[in-house]
C-alpha cells in the first residue's frame, strides 16, 4: 500500500452479468477512479480477497464476512436496494462507521405504477373483465361495471411520504384524488417537506406540495388521528423498523372503517408492517374493502394462505419495483454520489443508523 | 295552448329507475321549471304523447319519431351520451335547428382510469401476475417482470385532445410521460387550447398546458407527421365522423413503428375509427406492440374475433365510461346548462352539426 493516500477503488458486486455499457459510462465520467466489477453468485461463497482494495462497495448483499479484516479501506457502502434492513445485523452496520447509502428513490415510478395498476384492477373489476375476455364474452352486464366508482374526489392516505409514496401521490392527484401524507417526524417547514434523496427526473413530489394535510408520529394516537381522516385508499410505504413492525392491525382497520367506510389497503413496503392475520380477517368481514400486496409475511407467501383466493385482493411476488429501468437508475444514484464525494459534498440517501433507514 | 309564452318543461327520459335524489336537487334549484321523468324501456315503443309539452328533452336515445308533430315546443335536446353520432340520422339532427348538447366531459375521469389501467395491465404483465395468483404461485421469475419498463420518459400521443384525452394526459404526466396532442383544428392560441366544455372539477387539462407540442389536421400528411414523433402510446379519442372513419390503418401503424418502434394503441372512442383487420395483423406481426380496446367494429365483437385471444390485447365490452359517477355528472352538465339558458348565456357542449360533434 505504501504511505500515500489510498486510491479510490469502487468495487461493484452484483448478482448480474457485467453491465458493460453502464460501467463504461461510469468509468469515462470518473476516469481517475478504479472501478472493478464482480459478478456475485448468491449460492456461492464470495472470495474475501475481492474486498481488499475497495474504498467503496456497491452491492445488494455481497458483503465481507469480517469487514475490518478483509475490507480495511472501506469507507462507503452503497446498496443497490431501497432499504438497508437486510444488512442491519451485519458488522458493517452494527460495528463500523462506514457510510451506508441506499438506492432509495429509484423504485418510485415503477412501484407507483404497480400501486396504481392494482388499485384500479380492483376498483374497476378488471379480474372479471379479463375472465370475460378469455370467454370471448361481450357482456357489459357480467362486467359488473355499473357499481364502479372512479377515484375523483376520493382520499389517498400515504403512510410514509418517501420517494415511492410521493410518486403514488403524484399519480393520484392526476386521477383527481385528495392526498394526505404521514411521516415519522413532523414536516413543519418547506425544507422538511422537501425530498432530499434521489428523485427520478419528472416524477415524485420534490417540494412536498401535493398533500393537502400532513400528519406525523410513531405512536398509536398519532397514527389513529391520520386514519380518521376519511381515507379511501391507504398506501403503506414506510420502512420496516422496530417502530413500524405490526404498525397496522385490527384496531387500525376498524378506525379506518369507522371514519370513512372500508378502505382499500396497498402494501408495497414490507410484509411485517401489517398484521397479516388481522388483514385477512378484515378483508373477509368487510372492515377492509380490498388489498394489494406486493409484500407479505412471510415471503414467499405460503401456498395455503387465504390471501391468494380472496376476490378483493391482489397478491404479487415482491416484484413491484422490478424492471429494466432499475439498474440504470441505481447507477444514476451511484454516479450522483460519486460526484458529491469527489466534491466533498454530503452524499444523498445516507442511512441514519439511529433511526434504521 | 293559449297565447302566453310557453313554460319551460324539461322532460328527462332515461332507461333507468327514477333517480329521485338527483331530480329533487334539480327541482329545488329550478323550482319555476316543470321537470318530468319518464323511464324509457328500450324494448318498448315510447308513447309519443310524452314529448308534447317538452321544451327541453334530456335523454340517451328516446326521441320523438316525428319531432315537428309530437314535440312542437322542443328547442333543446340534451344527450346523456358523450357523442351524438347515434342520432345523426334522426330528423331532429337532420331537419331541425333544435340545439343539441351532449354530456361530453362526464366520462373523462372514468374512461381515463380505464385507459391507464389497461395500459399498465399490458406493460406490467398483469395477466400473468393474475394467473400466478390463481395458482398460489410466488414466482418472480414466472412473473416475467425483469423486462418491464415503466412509463417515465415515454411519449403519449393523444389523437383527439378532448375531455377524455386531456384527463389521460393529466395522469400520464403524473406517471412521468411526455405528452403530444392532436386536434382536428389548429390550437394556435391559448383560447383555442382551452377546454370550453364540461370538465369534472379537479381533473383534465382545462388550459391545455400539458402537451409539449400540438399537431392538427384531418389529412393523411398531418396525421403522419404526428405519428412520426416517437409515440410509445397512442390514445384514440377522436369523435367518429366521416373524416375519422378508418383514420388509423396499416399505413399508420407502420409509420408509428418506423418512427419510435412498435407503439401501444388504446381506442376508447369508436371502433370504426380503426381499421380492425389491419390492427389484428399489426398486433400479430409486431408492428403494433399491444392494444386496449373498449370499442370494436362491430359491437358486440364477434366471438370468433382473433382479438379476444391475443396476449397483447385487452378487450372490454364498451364499459370504460360506466360507473356510479356517470349519472350524477351528467346531471351536473344539465344543471350547468339550465343555469346558462336561464341567464341567456351560451350553452356548453353544443353539437356543431357542420363538423358532426
Amino acid at each position: 500500500m505504501g504511505g500515500g493516500p489510498i486510491k479510490e477503488h469502487v468495487l461493484i458486486a452484483l448478482p448480474l452479468p457485467e453491465p458493460t455499457s453502464l460501467l463504461d459510462d461510469l468509468r469515462s465520467r470518473f476516469s481517475h477512479i478504479d472501478i472493478t466489477y464482480h459478478q456475485a453468485h448468491p449460492d456461492q461463497n464470495t472470495p474475501q480477497s475481492i474486498f481488499a482494495p475497495a474504498t467503496v462497495l456497491v452491492t445488494f448483499n455481497t458483503l465481507p464476512d469480517d469487514p475490518s479484516a478483509s475490507a480495511p479501506n472501506l469507507t462507503w457502502l452503497h446498496l443497490f436496494s431501497a432499504g438497508s434492513n437486510h444488512i442491519q445485523q451485519h458488522p458493517i452496520y452494527t460495528h463500523s462507521k462506514t457510510t451506508i447509502t441506499t438506492s432509495s428513490g429509484v423504485h418510485g415510478p415503477t412501484i407507483a405504477e404497480w400501486a396504481v395498476l392494482t388499485r384500479l384492477v380492483l376498483s374497476r373489476n378488471y379480474k372479471t373483465l379479463y375472465e370475460l375476455q378469455k370467454q370471448h364474452s361481450w357482456s357489459s352486464r357480467a362486467a359488473g361495471v355499473s357499481s364502479v366508482r372512479d377515484q375523483v374526489g376520493a382520499t389517498l392516505g400515504v403512510l410514509g411520504y418517501g420517494s415511492i409514496g410521493r410518486q403514488i401521490a403524484r399519480v393520484a392527484r392526476g386521477l383527481g384524488m385528495r392526498v394526505l401524507a404521514y411521516t415519522a417526524t413532523p414536516k413543519d417547514s418547506a425544507a422538511k417537506r422537501r425530498d432530499g434523496g434521489f428523485v427520478v427526473p419528472g416524477t415524485g413530489d420534490v417540494e412536498g406540495e401535493i398533500p393537502e394535510k400532513w400528519f406525523s408520529g410513531l405512536g398509536k394516537a398519532e397514527l389513529h388521528e391520520f386514519l380518521r381522516q376519511g381515507i379511501d385508499w391507504l398506501v403503506v410505504s414506510v420502512p420496516l423498523t422496530e417502530q413500524t413492525r405490526g404498525f397496522l392491525g385490527k384496531e387500525e382497520f376498524e378506525v379506518l372503517k369507522e371514519a370513512g367506510g372500508p378502505a382499500f389497503v396497498t402494501n408495497i413496503a414490507r410484509g411485517p408492517i401489517v398484521d397479516q392475520e388481522a388483514l385477512v380477517a378484515a378483508l373477509k368481514d368487510g372492515t377492509v374493502a380490498g388489498a394489494a400486496l406486493d409484500v407479505t409475511d412471510p415471503e414467499p407467501l405460503p401456498e395455503s394462505s387465504e390471501l391468494w383466493d380472496l376476490e378483493n385482493v391482489v397478491v404479487t411476488p415482491h416484484i413491484s419495483g422490478s424492471g429494466v429501468a432499475y439498474e440504470e437508475r441505481a447507477f444514476q444514484v451511484l454516479e450522483v454520489n460519486l460526484g458529491r464525494r469527489e466534491r466533498g459534498e454530503d452524499l444523498i440517501n445516507v442511512v441514519k443508523r439511529e433511526r434504521g433507514y
